[in-house]
Parts: structure tokens; C-alpha cells; sequence
């Protein structure tokens, strides 16, 4: 990727050699609507940050609330390598000696590495919202850093609103770096707090600072409110900028942060700046999303570059049979770098390429080759299903259970005997009632079973699992975690086939299974046999010979 | 926001009075792993973005797909103002004359306004997967592009891996470009197809291929790979293109398209470049995003820059006292200007005014003030039951209904009393059966009646009108167009939520309900109720005074 600069004549001019990163995750990130984490959550979030090798791990605003109050006490004892805690604040508030100030007592008191604390950089934010004079401010900002520096070896100044205040009145905005500098601030953070900025003008700002202060560490702190923030940071860097702040997965309030997940492997890999993680650590960029992810009880965000399911997933199918020419034909890096893997997906648009691949991952010892009978008839059978309304894209599951079928590969474990399910209404204001019954045959074996359900399908699931897991018991260990349901045509409207996608897991694996029909419980029912199947042959339990006769 | 370019001298030399937009939602848009449009999605989008402007639109790929052949076919007779429909294709296959090659004559035979095709630009795709020469490539770019000139007025080129080919061989990029421009094409559009570039280095490759070709015009392609499609496609237009290609809320394979609602207000509104949306246009860049995300049953990315539902969304004290200081202190630009709204999560003022001006629309003798209980009753009674799951953008007929009872105006027609579905399926291979009892008080009468169904909505859809009719004989030309299912949450997988979304017509009007339940049966139910009730409502037939005691 050298080429990038190749057209970019001036861009290794301020570039730095190293950059810090700043992990802001646990404090503006938590500031997310509908992310709330629990003290533990935020732990082991922290670890997991300082085993990844991030350098600065921003904990939370001590007094700000109790949980992060507890979060700092409990992260006293910590055996971290280079990584370092920090705890944020404000400037002191106007009227007292800052010796006095509530805020930053607790952030002295709060056993963190260092303190970062933000302080206002635009004019009419200091007149208008904090309603006091521009001086006022300006020893605010210099009084607050040095009594910091008193107790603290690292303190960050978080300029706010810097690049809207440097454009509606620069001097003032400059004077206040220089209070915050000459206060012994170690690194003056430009933060673009309400996210209006764009790179160039990013850029060509933060070149000016830099004239301005030469000798003074800088960083930038970027907000996502014109899609821009990933690329506004690496502006910053590129007019360099020595410490970037952003989050896991880009969590952050509005419209998020920067997001750290994008920005490490495009400096590293691309602009090749380092960022002090090795590649070891580089490739558990993935799954460190992943984690954010569960802590945080939030859907992944399936396109996210880089790390994401379908960040490398190739669907039509010219690409497919290139792609197995020459993988950097069609992929920007090499997917392992980040930890994350090369998806084929099929779909109407898809070739035999991309069949030929799914069956020679899923059977590599069979040695498939394009002209193997097996091929032509897997691809008949999903051109067929796929013309009812199938897709496969979402359920890898299903499908692996159609190859298997289509190389005989595939036993069986039940046969469906009959289903009934039925739902009630009395009266508008009353709640309905679900009731499924199932029958399946298991070798020979009649099993019946009823459930009551909160709607028709969760009845039916709990009904069709009561039947089967006595037979069965490593179903009880299964569960579905996600269900979506898709009207496939708009003609006729309450008759049009519907398609049901099911996950499932059972706390070790995920996998996810489609049924089509008319019917909207026929298809669900057709996506939980899939689902129940997959999980059996999965823990390799045989299937009596009798439903397979 | 003209500072923007205070401090980037050199930035408003290049860049161009007008950019043109270029939608290829339907597109490499349908190319997102789990979209899958219908016809009927495809002509509504289409149709949609033509309403709001967009100049070019691109529709599929002639003889891709069944699916895109019949949109073609039906879009034949459209009525559309200044936008132009696109059809999408390669150049020629080698080894025969190009008036041979049946993708190009399908393109002609499209009924597009104009044609868009791709070709290599990156020499190793030429000979590793075209495997023909690089002279070759030449002569079938420059035929092929020669001969839909024949054709057509406007033939634009994809210049497919345009990036990563001007960085592998930069002579040979350029004279693909010089072959298509001096073929005819009208626009050559730079795709970075694998999304692996950053702006820096994308501003100096367009600012060179313009010094190169100083006269032609040029479009970027870009994607976000790299998270950074919509800072690529701003900076190219800063080097001077005129086409910008991306989609609605940037689907697309893999990481997605350049998002254009992103895009547009960026330059409309920051980069101050003309893409020839009127500030009305603007306002309606929110619904057009969330119409897209309806059409393509997808959960909206509440997070989404300008158009997301948190774009606005404002937590914190501070930020809230310092916003009713003055607005501009904590937001980029005022979200009205994209039909957004400010969400101060800790009041109660958002939404009230526009919920204010539909009521007053609905009532207009009311004349209704800001402070009339009417309208606070009708904030909360919404705020309660978008909490539960509703949402009403895609349903006006519900919403009306709603604001008519906070008015009492509502008069009820009929009062569900019960229903029963049953639903029952015998042996894996047999279809399953669907029958529904409704019964309902019309005036005092009981009236009960029974379907059969394909599929337990559909039954129930039938009984409930057959109930109806003889009261209501207006019903006989009622029917559904469209139904949709929306999971609201994942976390309780088959107990979670439903919306369903339909869709009704009488063949003069056509009006859209929701309903919203654990059971998709009595979510359906509610949806349908409302669209009988408004039906009723719009034929001002009178309620029997039974129903409203």
C-alpha cells in the first residue's frame, strides 16, 4: 500500500513516526444512547484494552457518577504492561482557588496514571455558556493544568470545540493552547466536538497549530457527524498529530467517535505510521470489536470496515471466480491482518464460483473440481429454491445442510408428524393467547408435545423442542438469538410467501437458518428444523436409520 | 459554514459550480448482503428519487437477472422531471464484433435514458482475470463505448479499480481513460472499486488525471472499505469531478457505497457546491432515507450522520442549557435543513411543533396553538407508542387515526369481539392449512364469519372483511398491496416484538397502517383494523352510535 503517498508529494513531510492511542470507549463512548455499562462490563473492557496494547484507557469522569466512582477504586490494583489509566474532567469551576475545586480533587483522588481534562477553546462558548469573561477563562485553563501537574507525571488538554473556535476568532483560540501548554499540558487534544469538520480544512488547522506551537505534542479528537471522523483523524495525523482519541466500534453520542477499529489499521497498514501494535496484536482486532460488542448488548454493525461479517464478503459471482485467481484482486488487504476472514456469499447474481468455493470449504478432502456432478446439482436445487424465495446470503446453516444433501451427505435425526398452532383474540383490549402442538417421528418413535408461547412461533419453538429434547437432550442447550422475518412480493400482498431467518446458538457456536412459505409459521417451522438439525449433526449425534428409509 | 475553506487556500480552485448525483442504490446497492428488492421495491425507490431529484438513477442490469429485465420493462412508461434512468452493463465480451455482444444490445434495448458500462483499468485485472492483452482491453472499451453513442445520448464509463490501477501502471490507466473519452463517453467515472483509498491521495490522482484530460468531465465511484467513501468522494470533488455515485444510506457489498446523505448535504451545505437540490428537496433527505430503509426491511442505523434518528439526539445538562442558549453551540447545522429534528432526550419538545402543524393540517377550522392540550394529549399518546415499537413514518393512515381520536374525532365502525386462527401442517411434505373466525359488533350486532386462508394473515385478512361487508359494502373494493414484517428486537429472538407494515387500496387512494405486538397475528390484526377504519373514515361513512357508548 506504499502507493498512497506516492501522488501525495507533501504527505511525509509532518507525518510522525509514532502515534499514541487514546481509548475513550469507557467514558465518551458510554455516553451512547442505549449503551449503559455495568461496572463489570467496563473492567473487563479496560483489560481487554490494555491486553490489546491501546496506550491511553480513559475510564470514565470521576464524580460524575457513583458506577464510575467504583469503576476507579476497583481499578487500583491493576497489572497492566504499557497501557495506562486515565481519569477525565473539566477546567476548575469559576469563583475559587482551584486548590479548592471538587473536580479536580477527584480526579487526583481517583488513583488513575493521568488526567485529562476539557476546557472551552471558542469564544462564545465561554461568554455564552459559561457566562464568564475570555481572561477568566484563560486562568481557569493555566491554573487548572498546573495544580493537575502537581500530582500527575501525564495531563491531556481537550481544546473543546476547537476548530469551530478557531474559525469564528483563532487568536483566542491559540491563546488558550498556549495556557495550556505553558501550564505544562503534555499533549493539547483538538477536539471537534459537535463533528462539523472536514479533512482538508482539518488538515490545513492543524498545520497552522502546529506552526504556531512547534514544539508542543498535539492530538485530535474527532466526532462522526459528517461520516468523517475516521477520516478527519488520519488528516490530523498526516498534519501531525502525535496522539489520536477515538472508540471501539466508533460508540460515542449523536453520531459516535472516531472509530479506533478503522483508524489503527489504515495508520498501520496503509499510511504506516505506527501505533505500537504488533501484528500478533493487530489481528485481534476483530474479535476485540466482537467483544465490545457483547458488552456493550449491541447488534454488530455487520458492514463495519475492517472487522465486520461482510467487510470481506463477495457476492457477485464475476468477482468470486476472480477472487480465486488473485485474492488482492478484490480485496483491499488481506483480511487475517485484522483477524477476519474472506465470505463467499450466494446469492441470484452468484455463479457456480461461489458454490464450487462453499463446497470445497465445507468438504476440502472431496477435492471438487468446476465440472463435478455434485456442483451442477447443488447449484440446481439453490437456483430452484432461490426462485421460491430462498436466500442463503444469511443462512450459512441452511445451506451447509443443502450441500450435505445434495452430496448425500446428510441422515435425518425427526420427521415432522403434524403441527397445530393456534391463536386467539378476546376483545380489542385483551392480550392474545398462542398454543402450538407438535408431532414428530423419531426412529419409529411417536413424540408429541404442547406449549403455550408469547406469540404463535415462540409457542411453536417451545413445542417443537419439547417434543424432541429427551431424544435429544444437547438441545437444551440451545437457543435462538435472533429472528427476522421478510415479505418477499408485493403483489398479492397478505398471500405473498414470506422468508424466516433464525439464529441460534448454544454458548459456543452461532449458526442461522432460512424457511420460505406462504405461511408465515410453516416458514419459521421449516428455519427451527434447519436450526435443530444443524445443531445435531454439528455435535456429530447419529441419526436413527428409521427416518431415513 | 463558509469558514470551511478559510484556512484551505487552495481548495476553491478546482472545485466545480455544480456536481451531478448519480444513485446506484438499485444497483450496487441490491449487491448488500441480506437486501433483496422486490420489482415493486424497485419501481417505488425509482420513482422516489426521481421525486426528490437525483439526476441520474441508475435501475440494474440488463440481463443480470430476471428481476431487472422486468423493471426495465415496467419503467418504460415513467413520468419523471429532470432525472434520467440508467442502465448498467460491461463493455463487450471479447472474441466478436461489439454489435454482437448481447449485454451491450440489451442495454439499447432497455429503454434507458442512458448507459453506463465498466471496463479494467488496473493492467493485472486485464490479463489475469480477463485474460486477454492490454491491447486488447483498449479496443473493447473504445468499441464498445463507440457503439452505444449510436445509441444513446449520454454513455458514461466506469473506470473499474481505477485507483489501484493508476498506482500499479499509471500509463495504462490514463490510456484507458483516453481510449473511452475519445470513444465518446460523457463522463469517465474514477471507481475505487475495492474501497482501499484515503483523500489525501484521491485528491492528487483526480487532481492529475485533470491535468491530463483537462477537458473531460469526471465522476468518482468510491467505497468504504476503509470507512472513508463519503471523505473520497468530497475530495474528488474538490479535485474537480462533476458525477458523484453512491446510494441511499450507503448499501452496498461488502462495507457499502458513498453514502449520499451524507454527501449531499456536505456539499450543498458546507463545500457550498451546487447538486442541484432545492432546500425543499433538502428537508425531505430524512424520509427519503427512512423510505429506503422500509423498502429494503431494514433496521434503520439510528446513529446515521444528518438523517439518523440520534443525529440530533442531546444528552447532558450542560449540552441542553448551553443548546437553549443558543442552538448552533452543539450542532453542525440546523437539523431542519435535512428534514431532521433536535432531540433533547430530557424534554419534551421534539417532534411537538410538526406534530402541531399535521394536526392542523387535519383540522385546519381548529386553529390549534402550540400550547392546546390537544397537542401535548397527542405528543404523549405517540411518545407511548413509539416506545413500544410503532413507528409511523410509513404509516400516515395510522397516525391520522391516531391524531383524529386525540381529538375525539374518532368514531369507531365496528368492535372485534374475537378471533381464532388456526394453522395446522401434517407431514413434512404436505402444505399447511390456514383458517380464521372473526367476530365483531357492528352496531350493536354480532357478526361472525370464517375463512380459509394461504397463511394465517391472509385467512384472518379474509374473515375480518367477510364479517364487514354486508355493514360496509364499501369494503368490496378494498384490498392489500403490500405487507411487511418488521423483528423489533433481537434480544428475546422468537418472544420479540413485531411491526407489521400494510399497505391498502381502493383503487382511487392508496393508504398505508401499522400494527405493532409480540404476536405477528395481532400485530396484523391491528395494522388491518386501521386500514378498514380509515377506509370507512375516507368514504365519511357514518359509525353506529352502538359502537362508541
Amino acid at each position: 500500500m506504499a502507493y498512497l503517498f506516492k501522488y501525495d508529494s507533501d504527505a511525509l513531510m509532518a507525518l510522525p513516526k509514532h502515534v499514541d492511542l487514546f481509548d475513550t470507549t469507557l467514558r465518551d463512548g458510554a455516553q451512547t444512547a442505549g449503551i449503559s455499562f455495568s461496572v463489570e462490563d467496563k473492567k473487563r473492557i479496560a483489560n481487554r484494552l490494555a491486553e490489546f496494547g491501546v496506550h491511553w484507557i480513559e475510564g470514565g469522569w470521576p464524580g460524575a457518577s457513583p458506577k464510575d466512582d467504583l469503576f476507579f477504586e476497583q481499578m487500583r490494583e491493576r497489572s497492566w504492561g504499557r497501557s495506562k489509566l486515565v481519569a477525565f474532567g473539566s477546567t476548575a469551576r469559576p469563583g475559587h482557588a482551584v486548590e479548592k475545586d471538587r473536580g479536580l480533587n477527584r480526579l487526583i483522588g481517583s488513583g488513575a496514571d493521568a488526567a485529562c481534562i476539557f476546557g472551552k477553546s471558542w469564544d462564545v462558548h465561554v461568554t455564552k455558556a459559561l457566562g464568564i469573561t475570555l481572561e477568566e477563562n484563560l486562568r481557569l485553563v493555566s491554573e487548572s493544568v498546573a495544580y493537575l501537574k502537581q500530582h500527575f507525571d501525564t495531563v491531556f488538554f481537550d481544546a473543546e470545540h476547537f476548530f469551530d473556535g478557531f474559525a469564528a476568532n483563532e487568536r483566542y483560540a491559540l491563546q488558550v493552547l498556549e495556557a495550556a501548554a505553558e501550564a505544562g499540558a503534555d499533549t493539547l487534544v483538538l477536539c471537534d466536538t459537535n463533528g462539523g469538520s472536514i479533512p482538508f480544512p482539518v488538515f490545513d488547522v492543524v498545520t497552522r497549530v502546529k506552526k504556531h506551537l512547534p514544539d508542543q505534542a498535539l492530538g485530535i479528537h474527532a466526532h462522526n457527524d459528517c461520516e468523517m471522523a475516521v477520516a478527519n483523524s488520519v488528516a490530523a495525523v498526516r498534519a501531525g498529530v502525535q496522539q489520536v482519541q477515538g472508540t471501539v466500534n466508533g460508540v460515542g453520542e449523536r453520531c459516535g467517535n472516531a472509530n479506533l477499529m478503522s483508524i489503527i489499521p489504515i495508520l498501520q497498514l496503509k499510511v504506516k505510521v505506527d501505533c505500537g501494535v504488533s501484528p500478533e496484536q493487530l489481528r485481534q482486532l476483530s474479535s476485540l470489536s466482537q467483544f465490545v460488542n457483547e458488552m456493550a448488548n449491541r447488534l454488530p454493525w455487520q458492514h463495519q470496515p475492517f472487522v465486520g461479517q461482510n467487510a470481506f464478503a463477495h457476492k457477485g459471482g464475476i468477482h468470486v471466480s476472480a477472487i480465486r485467481k488473485q485474492r488482492d484482486l478484490y480485496e483491499h488487504i488481506d483480511p487475517l491482518l485484522v483477524g477476519n476472514e474472506q465470505r463467499v456469499l450466494v446469492s441470484d447474481q452468484a455463479g457456480r464460483s461461489n458454490i464450487l468455493s462453499k463446497l470445497q470449504k465445507l468438504e476440502p478432502e472431496a477435492g471438487l473440481a468446476d465440472d463435478d456432478p455434485v456442483v451442477a446439482e447443488a447449484v440446481t436445487r439453490i437456483k430452484e429454491l432461490e426462485a421460491t424465495g430462498y436466500a442463503f446470503e444469511g443462512a450459512d446453516a441452511s445451506f451447509q445442510l443443502l450441500l450435505r444433501r445434495s452430496m448425500s451427505r446428510f441422515q435425518r435425526h425427526f420427521e415432522l408428524v403434524r403441527f397445530r398452532v393456534y391463536d386467539e383474540k378476546r376483545g380489542h383490549h385483551e392480550d392474545p393467547e398462542s398454543e402450538a402442538t407438535v408431532q414428530v417421528r423419531v426412529g419409529g418413535e411417536l413424540k408429541h408435545a404442547a406449549a403455550l408461547g408469547n406469540g404463535p412461533v415462540n409457542a411453536m419453538d417451545r413445542a417443537l423442542r419439547a417434543a424432541l429434547v429427551h431424544a435429544y437432550p444437547g438441545l437444551e442447550a440451545m437457543f435462538l438469538t435472533d429472528f427476522k422475518v421478510r415479505v418477499l412480493t408485493t403483489r398479492e400482498a397478505t398471500e405473498a410467501a414470506v422468508r424466516v431467518l433464525i439464529e441460534s446458538s448454544d454458548g459456543k457456536r452461532k449458526w442461522s437458518t432460512v424457511g420460505v412459505s406462504t405461511d408465515v409459521l410453516e416458514a419459521a417451522y421449516r428455519a427451527l428444523n434447519d436450526a435443530i438439525e444443524y445443531k445435531l449433526v454439528m455435535d456429530g449425534v447419529a441419526a436413527p436409520a428409521a427416518e431415513n428409509r
